[in-house]
Formats: C-alpha cells, structure tokens, sequence
C-alpha cells in the first residue's frame, strides 16, 4: 500500500508568535522540523512529509493535510509548532494502513479528532444513491 | 484536459433550517439539486456534481471541494443552499480550465475568494527547497 504523504503548512503562523525572525521560524515551518524529527524518533522512514506554501486555512493553523492516491484526504487545524508532530505522524500511519483512509474515528488521536477543517474522497469515489 | 469534479456535501445544515423534513431537505441537498439545475441551464454538461455524506466541515456548511487528477483540491464553505450554485459552478470550470487549479485569485466569484476553508496540493507536488 503507498505510504500517505503529510503536508505540512510553513506559512502558518501561531497566535503566540511574533513577527518571523531568522532565530525563530514560523509555527508552520517548526512544525515541519518537529515532524521530521519525530518521523526519525519514531523509525517511520515511509511516511513521505513535504513542506507546502499555505494550505489556505489561515485563521485555524498551523494546517497539516494526509493524502494518499485512491483514499480520502483531511485537513487538520488549530496545530501547536512543538506539540502535535506525534499526533500528525501516528494519524499519517493510520491513513496508511488503511484501505479508504477513513480510519476508525476513535482510534485517531484527541486533537485529530476535534481538529478536523475537512476531509475530500478520492477521485474514483462514486456517489451512493 | 480532464473536467473537474464538484463534491457537494449532503449532510449540511443550514443554521436558518429547522430540522430536515420529507418536505424539505436539508441545505446541502438543496445545494446539491441547484447545482445540477443550474448546470443545465449553463449548458455545463462537462462538470461532474457529485454528492458526498460529510465533507467535515460541520460548523461552516454548507460545503462543496472541487477537484481534478494532478491538480490542487480545493474546499468551500459558508454556502447557501440555494444562492450560490452558480458561483461554485463558475469557480469549478476555471478548475477544469486551469492548468494547476490555482485560478487567478481576482477571477474567482467573490464568495469562494472569501470562503476559501483549505487547499491541498495534487500527489506530484514536490517541495520547492
């Protein structure tokens, strides 16, 4: 199965934050350092993470989306620059393992769960009637 | 080039609506069936309009994503069931027109420029470094 790609927003700015300083990147752009850490932390060498410039979900970030080719994609919110690369990279994984992406709602993580901006189905997906 | 696939969520509410009735459904639906109407009286036979329970973006329905193979996924929320078919129509076929899908932002109906939830990049984005 191919491995989900993680977006990681660099725009995104955090509420906290002052203005960007070469010290001190934005939100976005530390929240992809910290997945990248945690992604070697973790021994996770599948999981693809790639910076993008704005996800478009300024007012609610830092923004991560998880997309793989034939499943469905979501767009989390409201994420912290240090605290939430766990939570990404474990919810990555878990749209990985799984055949739609649609993993089961209470096995993915707290702030996945209530930080949901959107989800969209793959291209082949065909409307019930 | 390949028409580009309008999602509209069924599941949305309106927070003018009363509960969903046989009588009268609920927002997204209605969203749904102006849409098709409203591509036939455009003549727009190439815009695919497909139904979808749930786009996740509950507390800003209603909800539409426009997408298409190898281009940006886009996600609209805040609109009305029955005021804004033309507008998600018009912004789906410069989609399909765009090479990329990032339509010149001035072009786009002011109310999808003003209600933009999020944006995903296509699976052959590749990080500028």
């Amino acid at each position: 199965m191919t491995p989900s790609t993680l977006y990681v927003c660099t725009t995104c700015r955090s509420s906290a934050d002052a203005a960007p300083s070469a010290d001190r990147p934005r939100a976005g752009e530390r929240l992809l350092m910290a997945a990248r850490e945690r992604a070697t932390v973790d021994a996770d060498p599948e999981t693809r993470i790639v910076g993008v410039e704005c996800l478009s979900n300024c007012s609610r970030g830092c923004t991560v989306a998880v997309a793989a080719p034939g499943k469905w994609t979501y767009v989390i919110g409201n994420l912290d620059g240090e605290q939430h690369a766990g939570d990404i990279l474990a919810f990555a994984r878990q749209h990985s393992a799984h055949e739609t992406g649609v993993t089961v709602w209470r096995e993915r993580p707290e702030h996945i769960r209530k930080n949901t901006i959107a989800r969209v189905p793959p291209m082949n997906f065909q409307e019930s009637s």
